[in-house]
Formats: structure tokens, C-alpha cells, sequence
């Protein structure tokens, strides 16, 4: 956030802290088409993201939006690869709102650094890689070139409730 | 370890060093029932885990105990889920083991910062995060707010040896 | 590099940078009977690797060898176990192109920390961490002590274009 013109820090963080949205967040509703969801409730004996110094390592996330998943079943079977494409594109929202249960703030992301994209695969299918691009290109549309990041995608043999994707995600943070 | 009576440190070294146990490692044994198991050997070409900086990396674990595995084959078919939901504490006792391979004494560790649990599945069982509990649940036992972690929870087709789980951990120590 | 005799620092800069070969690259080459591949081009919504202080970590690599896959299918079935050991060497070394494609210069590479090897697994086969010792072994080879990592082996459903063998690395630079 380099301000080109004059334009007070201490502005900006006023005009924040009051409207309650951040800037980030407000480009990322636009893209979407609705709000960043609350972040997810911390589970018993897990959390929805840990951080280690200026890292966030996120907990699997699966393509849950309003509160139900947005497709069930095996990318190549029950569910289309346009569909997943989409799905993977809800994971990586809600690893951010992962990230946002620790950092509070999306706007402190400085580098997207590592995405995981475990894709639930019907036999013969393998376009993992362009299931898993519904996440990196949402990313990169979001952060530009601080959403570039290293990425696998592999095809498993079944998802925690027949999700159809679940995307990990480690990012870095403005120190 | 905050000695709340005055308890000199070089007298708990000292005890720790004579006795040989740690005070981690008796809370481990008490709620296993069974001490944790020693380090396993370096294989050739890999070591069960590496450390970078403050953080280490272990290998993925197999629930072997007393030298053969607790189960075999797929959760859902051959194991049950309680079956794996064990299995899963095991491998997490063996990752234990494994940082403790680098480290030397598991008092050291600061945090646990994330798990991914790979669970062999049969077709259509996706009940992946429940076995995953079975490890998370016991860090936190162990650990208290110190084992709250991030975590991944997946279905793979096939692991080692017809394992029904393996754990891969990584851990913050005390610097 | 510890120099046994005297030989200045500056001359063997300067003889690497106009003879345009790496120390370490040159070892591989004689290992490998072929040169290491030139860097992946980056793909528009991801990187070959994404550096994060001194670590890389690398996005999952296929064996690519001379612009096509080494063997498709899966291990165990249409792809024996020893293909898929020689898969998994030509991971290794994408997986070090793409390091290098951040660093420029292997040489700079100070430990391999940690390897995630997925196996496209037929029905049956459970021989991952032989498969994985092909990368492992080679990375040994390469660079010694500083080559032994922490390592996950396992075996997935289906990997993208159906290539056997996918590995990413993460790696640790001299800072």
C-alpha cells in the first residue's frame, strides 16, 4: 500500500477500523460476489490455522460455502471438472478466512508462498492441475504477483465428507 | 515449567539427567500406558526427521509399536474406524519420537504446528477427520494449548506396507 | 566447498561465472549422464518454487525428461517398480531445476529438508518408500549429508497427465 498521493497512515487505519472493511477484503467481495465468510469455529483439538513466525500454515480446507459443501462426490464422476474448478476457488477463500482467524487482517498477507490441492478422483481422471488453477487464479486476480505461489496437486481416493477438493495453504505475513 | 516452590533448575537438570526421564515423556507413558518408544533408526538415504532452524519436519510415521504395525490394510474395510482412530495416536507418538531423534528431550518442544494425516480408505469412506482426532486429541492431552495445530486430513489409495494411516508432523521448539 | 589448498575465493567465481558451469551441477551431470533440464518456464497462476527466507519450497514435480513424461500409468501395474524408482530420480532433479530457477546457482543449496513423494498407486501396491528411495538416494549421492531429509512416501489415487511419480521438495539456501 504505497500511497502515491498524500494520504495519512493514520487515516487509512481510522477509515478501517471504523467502516470495519478492509481493503483487501472489499476487492475480494467484488471478485466473488459476496463477503469473505466468518472464519471457520475452532474445532475441539485442531485449529483452522496455526502461525509460526511470520508464516500461517492453514488447516485442509474444503469447499464449504453458506455453510454447505458446494459439490459432493469425485471430480470426473459426480462432479464435472467446471464444478471443481469452481470449488477449488471456494477452498482458497476459506483458507483465507483461515489465515484472517489468526491475522485478523487480510491485508497483512504478504506472499501466497505454498498451496496443496488434493483432489477427490474418479479413476482416469487427471486434470488435477486445471481443477487446482481454480484456486491459483483466484489468488493471483486477488493478490497479483504476492499471490504466486509453489503448488501440488494430486488425485486421492476420497475427501472428509466426499468433498470433491481440499486445498492447505501456507502464507507469509507482514512482519 | 514454571517451578512455583523455590526448586532450583540445576537440581531438575540434574534429576533429569540421573533419572533419565523427562517430565513430558512420564505424562506421555501415563497416558499411553506405555513409554514412548525410541527413536527409530536413520534409514539410509532419509532420517525420520530434520530440523530447520526452530522448526522440525518429521517423515511421515506408520503405527508401529513394539516393532509391527498395530493394523493393516484400509479404514472402512479391513480396520474400523476405531481401530484407525488408534492407529492415529500411534503414528503421532512416533513423530514424537521422531523430533525427539533430533532434539533429544520433547520438553523442548514449543508448539505443535501442523499435521497432515494421510488415512488408506476404502472406497467411500470418508471419515478421515475422525481418525485424524485420534492423534490431534492426544496432543492436545499431552500438550495442552501447546498442541493445538493446523491439519490436513485426506483419503489415499494405497501406504506403506498396507498401513492404515500415516502422519507426517511439523513441530516449533525452544530456541 | 572447504578448499584443501590454497585457492582463492575469487577465482573460483570467477572461473564459474565465465566457464557458465556450477560445481554442483557438474556432479549431477556425471551422475546423471545428462545435464540438469533448464528451469521450468512458470505457468501463468503458479511458480516452480517459491522462496520464504531460506527456504524454497518447490510445487510437485512430474518426471519430465526431454519435454515428455518417463513412464505414465500407475505403479504397480502398467509401471514397474523399478521405472518408477528411475521416475522418481528425474522428480529429484526437476524438483532441483526449480529450485534453481529461484537461486540460480545449486551450489547455494545448504540442506534438503524435507520431501513429499506421492505414488500413483495401483490397487495393491504398497512398495512407496522403495519408489521414494529412487529420489532419496540420489539426492545422497548429490550432495552428501547435506542431500538427507525428512521424508512422507504415498500412494495416491491419480496423478495429473497419469505420470507415475509427483515430488516436492523443500529446501534450505545459504542465507
Amino acid at each position: 500500500m504505497n500511497q502515491k498521493i498524500f494520504y495519512p497512515v493514520f487515516l487509512d487505519i481510522f477509515i478501517k477500523q471504523n467502516i470495519g472493511i478492509f481493503m483487501l477484503e472489499q476487492k475480494i467481495a467484488e471478485i466473488l460476489g459476496y463477503e469473505i465468510p466468518a472464519a471457520p469455529k475452532p474445532v475441539a483439538a485442531y485449529l483452522p490455522a496455526q502461525k509460526h513466525g511470520d508464516l500461517i500454515f492453514t488447516s485442509g480446507q474444503l469447499p464449504f460455502k453458506e455453510g454447505k459443501l458446494a459439490a459432493e462426490g469425485k471430480v470426473g464422476d459426480q462432479v464435472s471438472e467446471e464444478k471443481a474448478i469452481e470449488c477449488a476457488g471456494i477452498c482458497a477463500v476459506n483458507c483465507l478466512s483461515a489465515v484472517k482467524s489468526v491475522i485478523g487482517d487480510l491485508d497483512k498477507i504478504d506472499q501466497i508462498v505454498k498451496l496443496v490441492v488434493f483432489v477427490n478422483s474418479a479413476a482416469g481422471f487427471t486434470g488435477q492441475p486445471k481443477v487446482a488453477n481454480g484456486a491459483s487464479e483466484l489468488l493471483v486476480e486477488i493478490f497479483g504477483d504476492r499471490g504466486k505461489h509453489a503448488r501440488s496437486a494430486v488425485g486421492v481416493a476420497e475427501l472428509p465428507l466426499n468433498a470433491p477438493v481440499e486445498i492447505e495453504m501456507i502464507v507469509r505475513i507482514i512482519a
